[in-house]
């Protein structure tokens, strides 16, 4: 076996997912340079091995392959701002979570820069970084991608490419961040609820935890549903859907607890069954959600 | 090996669920008596072994364990209402879907005929009961479902009895449903969102998997911190959680797609920060949900 050399990086901003960031990869053997406003959030992992930048045009200039996870995009402008002429032949994977626009601003401002921009999204935290449970989505040049695969596989279990919109990242990241919401939210009306007649929310948890199971196997099939636009209820028609979630309404308000929630559910139903697709499947309100609201 | 006797059913209401749950206490040997207010309902059970009783009555009157699925309160009070005579001493066991008062209402009806009453949650499709996928949940009398577990454990995978509060299993099933139309509204929003950017709802379906899986596993976790009533951030703070919501709705907005469920989700947290709890963790919000709101 030879011994394989493996890519130097260089991870710009320490907070508590940036420092998790370049241990991973001192941990697979990457030279890794590291950069932090302030100097000594550098301290831990300058005694794993990374190499401490004095400047952050010092970190950039020594490794082609540069991570950037700072606190927002206005950070990121502040930091690479001043240092368009080292980006040139450079890769830089920014991690910093954002908007889409921005990333495809940042995007083509490094790339008049001469770099070479990933836009990323981290779908895990700090904890499981360099552990199987960590998913990092990637967006932008799939050549970019494919030259560093190895490299960002140390970060984790995931590295998935999602296509050359330097966009894309951040719009499953708040997709699917959206889906996180609204599980807890769920399951919060449904602890607060169980909890006004006495059931404690860890014995819901389990049951609960089982229907997100369930509900989980179903999403390949409502997505091809979604894809063709035809919304068969195979299992429940949007006019079962709300009779039951009228039963959640009157749960909420007759124990006493915030019906807010059931009462925006139940709106998105009773819409669509009044414009006559009660008979169809829950897929059908993608119509609803796709329209565009008033910017209140 | 002796011969088990099964316990003999009756099956009241055949629908598609109850088709399937008196389809499943067949195919596991017990003899099973059914009734429809549309009698041909009955015609396949009976081509494969069900006694079809010519009354609602004569159904009761057949088996020692009765379980009703029925369209709604309405019909079970219409149905069994004349037969109080005859369910002295049997088991109820009512799966069709209400709310926890009508549960309890009907517990206490059923009881003064000196019958006993079980309220019964199916979290699963027709097609899945007599599978493993299939969950029932119980609450009533504890003997009461002792005495008939094997038999309801024909109904599929998991039988779990809650509690003695008849209303339980309403309850439970209710939180289960506003989780489930929690993730598909966020699943909805989600494509729509990456439609608007041009990726398919099957592109996103697999990364939508994963973060709900990610999540299932933190409810255990965040169950304990309901029950403790400390929220402590180890994850994320409602902070942090409101900055990325910021996000939601702005892309939303900027995508053309409807932002009234992200501008939903941000108001609860935004609330909570108003209200100085921004350092805390994302369970804080159940002090929200456990408010209860204007009956508007």
């Amino acid at each position: 076996m030879t011994k394989n050399p493996r890519t130097p990086v260089t991870v710009l901003g320490l907070g508590l997912m940036g420092e998790a960031l370049a241990g991973a990869f001192l941990r697979e053997g990457h030279p890794a340079t590291v950069w932090n406003r302030t100097a000594a959030k550098a301290d831990r992992l300058a005694g794993r091995g990374a190499t401490r930048a004095g400047s952050a045009r010092d970190a950039v200039a020594a490794a082609p392959l540069v991570l950037v996870c700072l606190t927002g995009y206005d950070a990121v402008h502040e930091v690479l701002g001043p240092l368009g002429d080292v980006l040139d032949g450079r890769v830089v994977v920014n991690l910093t979570s954002g908007t889409s626009a921005e990333a495809r601003d940042t995007a083509a401002w490094v790339e008049r820069q001469g770099g070479t921009y990933l836009d990323g999204a981290i779908m895990a935290i700090p904890d499981a970084i360099g552990t199987p449970d960590a998913a990092v989505l990637y967006s932008g040049p799939r050549a970019a991608f494919d030259l560093h695969e190895r490299a960002l596989g140390s970060l984790g279990g995931t590295a998935t490419y999602l296509g050359a919109d330097h966009g894309l990242s951040a719009l499953y990241d708040v997709g699917v961040l959206s889906l996180m919401w609204n599980i807890l939210n769920g399951f919060l009306q449904g602890a607060a609820l169980l909890g006004a007649a006495g059931v404690e929310a860890t014995a819901f948890a389990p049951v609960a935890r089982n229907g997100i199971e369930t509900v989980a196997g179903w999403l390949a099939g409502y997505a091809r549903q979604i894809d063709d636009g035809v919304h068969p209820a195979a299992d429940s028609t949007l006019d079962t859907h709300l009779a039951a979630m009228e039963h959640l309404v009157q749960e909420s308000e007759s124990h006493g607890v915030d019906a807010g929630l059931p009462r925006f559910i139940r709106a998105l139903a009773a819409e669509a069954v009044a414009a006559g697709r009660g008979g169809e499947g829950y897929t059908a309100l993608i119509d609803r959600f796709r329209k565009p609201s008033d910017h209140a």
